[in-house]
């Protein structure tokens, strides 16, 4: 029962892996979202709908009824699951975990109107409630990413190298 | 921007809605898990594989070099997000979320065989990883579920009423 030290873990990313991850990621609608609830810090895993930035930012428009909502509110800090399983294994499926700090963008907010376009152009059906009252925008700005491409092969990036700030 | 009350965002759960739900979690072999980070408390969203009890509690195989192990071994709260999307809204299909309290399933427990049996079973691909050393296999008691409908269609059930130890 002997295990690797956690260092040994993690392959090499390379700008191949940094292009894999964005292609996994623009690939998606949704993912799951791990937040910490308000009243008791359970960890609570919800769904969200998706649109990234250009930047490669996860964008979600989000329910003031949704159990996410308020605990982004209370606490920025989330973790966001994204990619899709398909036969056999799930676990040799390509997926990434992004840890995030997630920004609220009010209406008043100079980014509003293009995050508004970009996020009903990747979610179209999203029209019908983009303008109600209890629905918000939110970026989740990325600090560090969990890239699993299968049994074995795992990448760790930061945020900035995800974004293009940072080199990799 | 009113808001309804809590309490009257549910539906009244009825028979159909419980083998509604039960039908959509036996369909799934995989979801997404909601960890709380021994380091710092983050919430971690990971993908883990599943198989389903008789009685409803979802079952998983998780590896140590998996941040949700240590994470579960520090605190055994989690949730558990079950549900496939199809075309469309990805927020207009149904999904679930189990609170659950994780009990890892030693060797010696008596209910190891059958986990071991139940859970190849559903994942026969784990037979290649399952006597390793750093895996071990998780029950996650079921505390609560909520299950989303799509819009408007919420329903709020006792983790009892899931594994039918309580009436509806």
């Amino acid at each position: 029962m002997t295990q690797a030290p956690k260092t040994e873990l993690f392959h090499t990313v390379t700008e191949e892996v940094l292009e894999q991850l964005r292609t996994l990621l623009h690939a998606q609608g949704h993912g799951a979202l791990a937040t910490l609830s308000p009243e008791d810090g359970f960890p609570q895993a919800t769904r969200i709908a998706l649109a990234f930035t250009p930047d490669h930012v996860p964008v979600s428009l989000v329910s003031m009824l949704a159990v996410h909502t308020p605990a982004l509110r209370n606490d920025p800090r989330c973790s966001l699951m994204v990619g899709e399983v398909g036969r056999g294994d799930p676990l040799a499926h390509k997926r990434a975990m992004i840890r995030c700090k997630a920004v609220f963008i009010s209406r008043e907010d100079p980014r509003y109107d293009n995050i508004r376009a970009l996020y009903l152009h990747h979610q179209p059906k999203a029209k019908l409630y983009v303008d109600l009252g209890d629905f918000s925008f939110v970026a989740l700005e990325p600090i560090d990413i969990r890239l699993n491409g299968g049994f074995g092969k795992a990448y760790q990036l930061t945020g900035d190298q995800l974004t293009g700030r940072a080199p990799i």
